[in-house]
């Protein structure tokens, strides 16, 4: 059982049990060393700990999944140690607002996603399609690519990790990009801000590329093209928008009802995995949605 | 005689005369060079023109001050050479609309500003100082620094050159920074990013510290900031609000009639200096306003 303390935050990391005196137990993961490079299952230990009872208005939920997600890497600086680790629910509309708040693209326009076949970067596209956007693509896969173009219906979807990106962008987006959803800043970010056209946005999601690494590393710097261009570069966390919460999800229940939008899921096994699952996700290993299956 | 063909672009670098047949001649810088590195007189050639005939609706005007700006540096890439040399009237509400339309600060926030004793720099600290915020610059000497704290009320400055600019920026900034106007790109501005608040605003006027070089440089990344601060970072160029010019130009009038605003000027004599001019401001040779005496 798991105590459902808000929509975010403390606990998706924490399986509970009622014991046989009635009371009830969770685990968890803490925190106990910061990560150096990929997280390491020697960085936590698993705590046994039991609830408080529930006042008016709690509920108690059995997580059956956990969510497993790039910014779960991220966040964990600057706390004082042993802390609990952070984690969320399995939810998903950032992609919703990120588009509709950030890039507001017009049908005709380029939108150009990296991390692109992750849950958030497959949705972005398939929204930017039902807009009547352009849509291309990076990945780190030659099989990702074939399904963002094949099964997503992105124009275009090249790797990153072996195509020439100014090539690339040369032949996806000939009108160059209006919009870019950036999942992993790093060089790509840089070469793809120097193909936009003026006024165009860009939404910062993330920035995957350095997550893993002790200093932030150093890229080519983007204000001439912020300048020259007259981009607009916003970053954003979901929940900003919590007021809005239900709009977000009420669209993209429709859309996946009219069949405009799929997904995939990839599915970890066993609440003792979820380093493992962390760590993959932040080697590209997933295909969409990352989760853990608790049980 | 200068022919007055629209508000910005043709022809700063022209000066005309009449000469004893009536007609109108100027003189006028051509490229004929990309520049590698600082600009040089060799890659130009003055080239003497007889202007046309003038026809309904249009002036001829006389230049006797000539405008020397950063951005003149780095506009000249991509044109087919040799080409007449960009150049702009001397007239400035880039400061205006970058921090009304951009940074739209709140009282008791704070500014930072890079560049902060040019021309837009040290304009845009004293409406910032009117609007009742906090405002810290960087400039490149302690006669700068001095200049914005003494003469027009910046809270405080510090030379980039021998500051440690985190250091500067706790002790500056110790509610950090709301607002950040950036005129120069480079490590200095990834430092203040890092610096912000959540929510903060970033305009990108300038990349001073990357126009001399041959290929853009590497600085650290910005995205993890953007990202977890959620910032707002955007580029612009003063002619997005050509139609709102007397706006501008009607509250600086205002605002330097009520001694709320003061400004410096450096002048450089003649116009067979103008690329001395543009490399000395490059240098950061200027306190306020650069501009060339014709005559």
């Amino acid at each position: 059982m798991l105590k459902q303390l808000s929509t975010s935050a403390f606990f998706c990391a924490k399986r509970a049990y009622s014991n046989v005196t009635g009371k009830i137990n969770a685990r968890k993961y803490v925190l106990t060393k910061y990560f150096q490079g990929e997280p390491k299952q020697s960085d936590f230990k698993i705590v046994e700990e039991e609830l408080p009872e529930l006042k008016d208005g709690e509920i108690l939920t059995e997580a059956e999944y956990l969510s497993v997600d790039p910014y779960m890497r991220a966040y964990m600086i600057g706390y004082k140690l042993p802390t609990d680790m952070i984690g969320g629910q399995v939810a998903n509309n950032t992609a919703y607002f990120g588009v509709k708040e950030i890039l507001y693209p017009k049908a005709g326009e380029t939108i150009a996603i990296t991390g692109a076949a992750g849950a958030v970067g497959s949705h972005v596209g398939q929204i930017g399609k039902i807009l009547g956007c352009r849509v291309i693509g990076f990945a780190g896969t030659d099989e990702k690519c074939e399904y963002l173009q094949k099964e997503l219906g992105f124009d275009h979807a090249f790797n990153y990790k072996t195509a020439n990106i100014k090539t690339a962008l040369r032949e996806g987006a000939p009108n160059r990009i209006d919009c870019y959803f950036d999942n992993v800043g790093g060089e790509i970010s840089s070469t793809i801000m120097g193909h936009m056209n003026k006024y165009g946005r860009v939404a910062v999601c993330g920035s995957i590329s350095s997550y893993n690494d002790t200093t932030l590393p150093k890229v080519t710097i983007l204000q001439p093209s912020i300048v020259f261009k007259e981009l607009k570069v916003e970053g954003f966390l979901v929940n900003r928008w919590l007021d809005r919460w239900d709009e977000g999800i009420k669209a993209n229940m429709n859309w996946l009802q009219e069949g405009k939008i799929k997904y995939e899921e990839k599915v970890y096994s066993g609440f003792d995995n979820m380093v493992e699952a962390l760590v993959g996700i932040l080697r590209g290993e997933n295909t969409g949605k990352a989760v853990v299956k608790v049980k």
